[in-house]
């Protein structure tokens, strides 16, 4: 790629910022398609997403941001529209500035889950989820489980306030699905069983659930991208289970974002 | 070059941006360094310097800003340090953060028009130099050149109460330097007359000076990049004298800015 006076940006606002891999994804796309465009690494540290932003806006060639952590939740704040997940979750990935100079924030996390699991021929429709850990992401990927058309929603977290009031509005949302909230017991039928916490990150990291006590036609899922194979992953195929990685939600939802902003992945 | 999640980076800010050519100069040079590093341009709007510097400053991995038109003087203003060509001259072509945290500006247009001669075989020092055009460009070559050892100094310019004042901090700063303003008539016996007006820029535009009455001996400098022999250069050419063009301005102040940046060119 060759940078010019006349590329368009795109940036990417984290912390931390550099383990972020949309900069290559998004690239290779712009070279493929002969695009004068660059998505570029921002770090930005939590309490400054405000100012930068305000500063963002005003630069004439850049187009559009990717958020990450931790400004997925601040970020929809300061926007002038919301799209429909963004809207319900309260929170964004990736926002852009529209023909009238506006800007407009919508999340495809969990989309992304979704759209990745079909890929690799896991239809969630009509089936039974669990999904641990109702953080930003979670949350995100619930939202989008439910828009699927999935019959049964499981939400666990530590933190009942917050998966509570996730159920509610995913409930409210999509009455076709039943959503339930902290199971006793993790030995049901679930279809799909995903971590959306952050444990396996780290070295030493307990497992979220153990995949043992699954029945074997359960699809383990984790959105975690680093390592590729997480101890629950690795864990799971010792168990005999079908193992799903975080790499394909992440490139779905790179193939989303990149609809949102305007460009056609598929060329 | 590849960006990804590590990559550091380096506005430009200018309005218009899309003829700057730093970008590629210094990609270049990262590339074959082998330095993950960008820099990108930023079309920044002159009332809007300050909130988008206010953001930019708060970007973790962006360590520098080129600084093009309409920016240079009020961006001085905003730095919590200045360099010696910037103090004298009131604005800047490029800023840093430093260790501290602080940012710090300096001026290098003028030293790159001293060293993009110097390179050429011209050397300044001891010779006398006319200069139309005393905005921000012009001010930094007049500062430059005194700077260098110019004995005799004629600058020109249609306001009268900004040739005036360089004028002053030129002489005040460089007392070994002749400095004169406005000569009466054209026809002095220059080494080297030097444009630094934007005439030439469009089509159509009247010579800043006609080289015509200039001595043989005298080499007429353009400080312009676009069109590279502009008419000025072209009609120098005719009257049989030697011409200087922008673009080696240009690359020496690249040059002088990448060092200041700290990067060694010449690897």
């Amino acid at each position: 790629m060759t940078i010019d006076g006349k590329t368009r940006l795109i940036g990417v606002i984290g912390d931390p910022i550099t383990g972020v891999r949309s900069p290559e994804w998004f690239n290779e796309m712009f070279e493929r398609q002969g695009i004068n465009a660059a998505v570029v690494p921002m770090a930005v540290k939590a309490q400054d997403l405000q100012p930068v932003f305000e500063g963002l806006k005003r630069i004439g060639n850049l187009d559009a941001l990717i958020v990450t952590m931790p400004h997925k939740g601040r970020m929809s704040a300061l926007l002038d529209e919301l799209g429909p997940a963004a809207q319900a979750l309260g929170s964004v990935n990736a926002v852009r500035r529209m023909p009238d100079g506006r800007w407009m924030g919508d999340m495809f996390d969990g989309r992304g889950c979704v759209e990745g699991l079909r890929e690799k021929g896991h239809d969630v429709s009509g089936r039974s989820v669990f999904i641990r850990g109702i953080g930003a992401a979670g949350a995100a990927v619930a939202f989008a489980m439910a828009e699927a058309g999935t019959k049964t929603l499981v939400l666990d977290d530590l933190d009942s306030s917050r998966v509570d009031a996730v159920a509610e509005r995913v409930q409210a949302a999509h009455p076709g699905t039943r959503v339930i909230v902290r199971p006793i017991q993790l030995q049901a039928d679930y279809d799909f069983a995903v971590n959306c916490t952050p444990l396996g990150m780290k070295a030493g990291d307990p497992l979220p659930f153990d995949p043992e006590v699954l029945p074997e036609s359960t699809v383990v899922v984790d959105i975690i991208t680093k390592p590729e194979v997480t101890p629950l992953l690795e864990r799971a195929q010792a168990t005999g289970h079908r193992i799903h990685a975080g790499k394909h939600m992440h490139a779905a939802q790179a193939v989303e974002a990149a609809k949102f902003f305007g460009f056609d992945p598929a060329k």
